[in-house]
């Protein structure tokens, strides 16, 4: 049995994983990956159920992520894994991406991509060094309307950007935030699974991310205000960043888990001198245009106005909306072409150096914070 | 290679195929089909490079219908592909359906079910006799929220329903309407290929089905107003129709694709003695709940407040859109619990009734306006 | 005291009346009428107490329509009432018109402008004898984004209209319906009181304006389908109509006061060959232009990219809402231009021709409705 | 002529005058006010020929505030004008309130009350003694559902403030500001004119009140950044202000004036341990209810289920929007009630109490920017 797939290798993302559903439909999504075998948990009995019951090659079903290396590395290159998604929990993505790099792989990674900047910076020498894919999956890159304002952005349609508005509401932590014993529940709340940061390292660094995605801007210093709501819970719950581009732009990032009520907002507003564009997750599918002195301007995918990135990363025709799976189906589409060593658009999947950029930005903004709201560079 | 997976085969839906695209991303949704072999197109060549691309079995690439029967019924059971997706043009559904139920295949099939309201019938009376599943792909349907609609409904959370208003309205004939040569370009318009009705046919009968499927009320008779808007024009390119349910309910379904500038604007509103529904495709996340003296509620997928059968119908947390694929990946799960003799909902996918009163509405409808209006029984 | 203030009447609209304060402020609000007198409520004594606590002139403040007239006509031309503002239940506006025209005063007369059309003909005819202004308060004709789709229809922005749907759904009447008893205590369900209709004369009526009023249409028959819910409520309390219009343009009118949950959701959309005009009352400040090929455009009050008669609607900058009491305002201010000899946009008022049109639709869609539904002519 | 009504004077306001068009339609809104005399501009001739036209006693209109006061002092209390609108540019709001509370008028005053925090305190105390009624013009706080936000968070509806969101966003600077020569144009970019801030002085500060009105929380201290987006330009366009309550809640507070192509976006989130609340003033007959678990709410005017001191603010039926002038209206509503000592609703118009605030804040903000974004006390 031979394809022109791609040979997909997971590690983590076994059958009882969120995360794993998500990627296996959007990796199946454009037909262009093969999953081939992987580490699908850290139980290898249940890896290998996981493995039986999809028909996968349980000689491809390793214990471990050595023996998987091992394993795939016998194999002749044509019939080797080429490619591995690492699911596994925020602590292991840095010594996992490390190692399968430098075994050869490319690498579509889960974000965070490291517990700290310096170790996202490690790895962006290795990729560098080893000429590899790095892939980070920042699924809100992948909706078209987000690529689209990426594109008018860049082709000059608003203008020169003059301020930034982002933000990423939840209110998922709020039952749990009020009494110290429900918080242990909640594995984000505990620093030694979750690392320096709760709010911003999960969410805020999301928004952040969108900033320099949609403007090609750099964010080049911010003063941090971040809040855990208890002095008895050790990390942010909620944070805003005030910050200045490399540009001279002005602009903020507001987060917070604690925002009752709220659902997954992440939205983003980009005001330049002759436009604006405004973006909001829970409705994908609608891009504002705002322009001075002409009527407000609605941008819908699928549509033959759009330009052609965000063209290429719809499947349907106008009016059927495509979510979140498509949008994390468009990264993997990326990193496909990426891989296969054909064109593709800048933006086409985020990569290391958005995974550096994210770090620099937490550990930023939780320093300026912890030193009294003061400007810390990244 | 074994699986718990179904071993579906495709007839149609080939790689230049943009139904065929939706249904193999919806039957690898929830991980149960294995897309095993098919007729991927009429041309044989294409086909079988299709199915090399992808690394399927060449040898379960068949050339025709019958060629497919014929050799996956020489297969042991355990390895016969066990159902068949029709995705050819419509009036080729009828007989494909036909010889493949009664060769005992279970069969998932493109609306429309077929040109006319007998050969669904027919289907019908051979589902029955041969006991197999037939999931129609009415894929509006599959989105939790028209689910969560249902539920509600027949939970009685709105009351007694007293009007039904349902709207299916696309601009995408315009172009093309308003001058002959033009019209030949759109092969819906050619009463060869489309059947009986171009707007009715197409959309009117997915708006039809919503009613029908939401509210679990029977549409009994109608009174239908078509427009071809010109005299040259063979087709109905718009069309309302008035109804009457058995149970004395009065409502309305509006079809157009003459809407100018319209993306694919299905909705509905249903109004009970207690309070009322509206659901509208484009934002197919968001379900509004009308109240009597208490303020309006906006349901959304994913919530635990929502009724079972619809919290079955998402893959994910509250604020991650789903889309149209997914809701079609909804009713391939329906589909594979049948197949699987597994417990379903009632309303997991759309059957051969469906199918049924369908053709019975479009025909009603076209009848009743060629009389000059008047009520038509279905 | 002297003014260049137009010496405005009111018979009705006292104290206690709901519709006496809409018309007051809306009279007040371009600063172009005076209060002057009037007949404020069939009670002289609270008419009189209305009088007092308003500082208005007693002598003024008449005991009933006779003695209203008698004393204006004895006043000089220059002191004497110019307008009266007719705000007495429905069956009295035919005679209080005809009488009021008769003696020379222009008239703003609450809808509906008669029982029946006959009347509203009559009416019509003393209009024109007379040389009087007559202005009906449509009042959803003076939202500025109303007439904006007027102006753009006219300017042929979305080129020829190819269909038109209005609706008008309200919920009011639900919690009265179901139990005749309780039924009494709705006066609009009184056919004494009420007139020949109570869905269609009352808000049907209003989406008929809207149609005729941004389209420029005439309509030429309908086919209506009223619902009573019970057979022992006389009146409508919901109904559709079909209709084609003289130019051939088919459409639909819903309406309905039995859509439990709706507040006032009047609502109109205009296909054109090139484009399509939405807008939604509970919204009135959001016109949406559907354009083919180009994103959908929004159109807001207050911005020098609307038509002349859209910004002389609006008194504020954008982005500050005006609602129903602004849109009112207009009309007065049209009906102020009118009497005053100076020019005015048409449009800027529903006049008496709206009133017969109106009348004649009501009375076609019950008798169309009662002989089974059947096409009707206006 | 004698009436219950409250008598009203101006100062400014004239014809020309698009904030006095604002007054005297708002005043006229309840018909507790008669407009009365004044002196409606700088240029006494059109001030006596704007009196002209409205009929108005022209022995009441005045050449300047001091024979105004004279003029009134002079009549019976009986019929001296009670209360007046300031209407003033905005570095004649301290002089003329002070001068009027002297002598022993009621003041309406435009907001900004003053040019500083130190003048508005002698306002504050000058009130006291006076024991006159101030009502500042903060228009938002007058919408139904501000209002209902307010009761609703008072009485515990989303239980403990946790977090709160603020903006204010704006684009009419844009044009103006990229070239210092067409800055000129702006008044409110002169210094002389504007005072110490331009954005914050002009839309914060209305966001600011918002967050203490609608929440009941104290602002304690802010770090704010503002920005003058060119070195050339003295006064801020654009600023946010991080926030701390007296009870330790934190919030932003985002102003803009080059947001490009904004009309008047000022919008508030307040997020409790129990729930949230948001609205938004370009759709304000709209109030989102997030609930945890529960399905989203929409809490919409003119509804029984509102708090009484919201259904008091809305004149008119469920559906029929207010807006802006109703908005203001109310204001002068509860102004009414207050001079005329009837009992009424806290928050029924904004005071003294709120100038000096909103004062302090914009001082604050200022300091903390120029001082580098450092936290300073109100």
């Amino acid at each position: 049995m031979h394809s022109d797939k791609i040979r997909l290798g997971l590690i983590g993302g076994g059958s009882n994983s969120f995360i794993g559903v998500v990627h296996r439909i959007a990796a199946n999504m454009g037909e262009r990956y093969q999953l081939t075998g992987g580490v699908f948990g850290s139980d290898y009995q249940l890896s290998k159920e996981f493995a039986q019951q999809r028909g996968l090659d349980l000689s491809r079903t390793y214990a471990d992520l050595d023996s998987f290396i091992q394993g795939e590395l016998t194999r002749p290159a044509s019939e080797r894994i080429e490619v591995v998604s690492i699911l596994t929990p925020n602590f292991l993505h840095y010594p996992m991406a490390t190692q399968l790099i430098n075994a050869g792989f490319h690498v579509i990674c889960e974000k965070p991509i490291t517990l700290s900047a310096a170790e996202a910076e490690e790895i962006e020498s290795l990729v560098q060094q080893k000429q590899t894919v790095f892939a980070l999956t920042h699924t809100y890159t992948g909706y078209p309307m987000v690529r689209q304002m990426r594109e008018m952005i860049a082709n000059g349609e608003i203008g020169k950007v003059q301020k930034v508005d982002a933000q990423y509401y939840q209110g998922w932590i709020n039952p749990f935030i009020h009494e110290a014993e429900k918080r242990t529940a909640v594995w984000r709340l505990n620093p030694q699974k979750s690392g320096l940061s709760c709010c911003m390292g999960d969410v805020g660094i999301h928004a952040f991310n969108l900033v320099e995605y949609t403007t090609g801007l750099e964010v080049e210093r911010v003063l941090g205000d971040i809040d855990t709501l208890y002095d008895n819970n050790p990390l942010d719950v909620d944070g805003t960043a005030l910050f200045r581009t490399r540009e001279g732009v002005r602009g903020i990032i507001r987060a917070s888990q604690i925002a009752t009520g709220e659902e997954n907002n992440i939205a983003i507003a980009v005001y330049g001198d002759r436009g604006a564009l405004k973006w909001e997750q829970e409705s994908p599918t609608v891009l504002y245009h705002l322009r001075e002195d002409k009527p407000l301007q609605i941008y819908k995918p699928g549509n033959a106005y759009n330009h052609d990135f965000t063209r290429q990363s719809t499947k349907i025709a106008p009016g059927h909306p495509e979510g979140l799976f498509d949008a994390m189906g468009n990264i993997y589409q990326g990193a496909a072409q990426a891989i296969r060593g054909e064109p593709y658009c800048g933006g086409a999947f985020p990569g290391v150096k958005d995974g550096v950029r994210g770090m620099k930005f937490v550990e930023a903004v939780l320093q300026s914070s912890r030193a009294g709201q003061v400007w810390v560079e990244l």
